[in-house]
């Protein structure tokens, strides 16, 4: 940046202002299905087969799969029968609703519910709120009744969340050695892959699950096998109800939709409950002390700004909100990747 | 792309999700006024002073102040008095409204127009057309009438076009020499940006700005000083009304608009309108002939379904619909830049 060649033709900012471009082609073609043909099919694919078999125009579908093949999310290769696509790696990996690693349903949420949400960043800077108003027309004065405003919405965040997990879950989970604390409570856990995680990397931990009871419920009959005998269930709102006693308990992504007085209430509870030599284990994306980056970070403080009540932090932050509730000892572990661990000990 | 580091983790497709995020971060920082505030001030701001003179919430605005540092269109140093902000000087040159190479016109249009139209990218994929009735709940019969449809979009759509001739305009038109052909007609000529652009690189040459009256109209008292004589204007509509007789025709970016039929009839028109020994140049952004990018030209074709009825082209297909139309002695240049010139002669 600022170099002469910037300077004199501004490459860098052409990039940001295709951004969402970008995004919601790769969203698009998730989202129709593509990926997932060209796993199924197992050979390369004419551009007229895909838009007839995923029933499409083919004039749209023809360019969507170019401009992937740009994005390097798709291969071609032109015969004389024409042009024949097949998924990258990465696709197979990454974009396919049937892979371990599918990053499906993050996306589906992005592209249907925050995209939406940002189109009015502007209000949500100018007013310091945010926009569920504007964007879907409800009430913003409970962010998790707004995001949870339908049965299907809620679906989509929990297996959204899920999905940040099975690529994020074991460095989190390992930064620290986790293996004394056997009775863990996984505070907002959600659709439970942090929970599954957890409990395959510490085989002798035994994790209860701890969210409001419409998630509990689809939690059980979507996410958690029955025959997982090491994850219980709690149902609860861990503001207004009891915390119950327990060696460890995990906040991931919890702290980061509350601001500060919210947080040291639920810590305090949080301290309360817990064990003596317990701990608490934050999960959360870090800001970078000096306010430089991770710009990821940076981003996603803006996305609590237009969805939640709250904002991403430093580690220094985190650690004052944990000794104010009365945690000691805090370590601080990044990961290198989107999230870090922070352990607090009572 | 499909690297070892992908495939364990996969920072390119973060990258891509996160896409609309960097565009919305850095268009509302210029609709907020941020970097005409601190290129004014003369001296770094803090976070609360900017929030102050916008008229915007302090928590939100430290947080897209943060995200710009991320995205390098800020700088921040730390001092005893706290975090001070600056522009960088990329941000100054095309990020403030008042700058001759500005993009903030552009940018709102992206912002405002053509995000919420992506939103649908989807649909537009399936249907095959433009998405005009589902973002703005406006027909999308006549695509320009849909994108014209209040004098505030129409101004705009061309000032975000005069932007675009400020940092393209010089490389399109001197990509061959144009100073034979005195009487240029450019149809479609909008704000005007690169009528000026050509009368300044060629003084010998008169450009006479072809648009709909109301086009015309908007040019006349806001984009284009009545005392540059070398520019003349016509009212009309080109499919519909007379195209009169001219050395050359520029049509920049017209073509991409519209379906293979209304370009041949289109080019018909103007071949028979050419002085013999003229010519006719096409500014467009052109596809490789193999597909594999450029990318911003495959995310534009993209952008022309949801937006037009047209789509962007390779060079051979342009020599295609020229050759079709009587036009030869077809030369192609490619600019490196966003835009391409094919030149076509009667």
């Amino acid at each position: 940046m600022g170099s002469t060649e910037d300077l004199e033709y501004p490459q860098v900012i052409l990039q940001y202002s295709s951004g969402f471009l970008v995004s919601k082609v790769m969203f698009t073609a998730c989202e129709l299905g593509v990926f997932d043909l060209l796993l199924e099919s197992g050979k390369p694919l004419s551009s007229d087969a895909i838009a007839a078999r995923l029933g499409t125009s083919t004039t749209g579908m023809e360019r969507l799969l170019d401009a992937c093949v740009g994005l390097k999310l798709l291969e071609v290769e032109l015969t004389r029968e024409g042009a024949f696509y097949r998924n990258t790696e990465i696709s197979n990996i990454y974009l396919t609703k049937s892979s371990p690693k599918s990053q499906y349903h993050i996306m589906m949420y992005y592209s249907n519910t925050v995209y939406l949400c940002w189109h009015y960043l502007a209000d949500a800077v100018r007013e310091g709120r945010n926009q569920y108003d504007r964007a879907f027309g409800i009430s913003s004065a409970d962010p998790f009744g707004a995001m949870y405003r339908s049965e299907e919405e809620m679906l989509k965040f929990m297996a959204g969340q899920n999905s940040v997990w099975s690529i994020c879950g074991r460095d989190v989970l390992s930064a620290f050695d986790l293996s004394p604390f056997k009775q863990i409570y996984d505070l907002g856990g959600g659709g439970g892959a942090l929970a599954r995680e957890c409990v395959s990397l510490y085989p002798d931990s035994k994790v209860t699950i701890y969210d409001l009871p419409q998630v509990v419920q689809v939690a059980k009959e979507q996410f958690v096998p029955p025959e997982e005998c090491r994850i219980a269930f709690h149902e609860g709102d861990f503001f207004n109800d009891l915390i119950p006693e327990a060696e460890l308990y995990i906040l991931s992504k919890i702290l980061h939709d509350w601001d500060d007085d919210k947080c040291k209430q639920l810590l305090t509870k949080v301290y309360k409950a817990c064990k003596p030599g317990g701990g608490v284990l934050l999960v959360e994306s870090l800001l970078n002390e000096d306010r430089s980056g991770p710009l990821e970070t940076q981003l996603y403080s803006m996305n609590m700004l237009v969805q939640t009540e709250g904002k991403e932090r430093t580690a220094a932050e985190y650690s004052k909100l944990l000794e104010a509730a009365g945690f000691g000892g805090v370590q601080v572990k990044r990961t290198g990747k989107l999230y870090d661990a922070v352990l607090g000990r009572k």
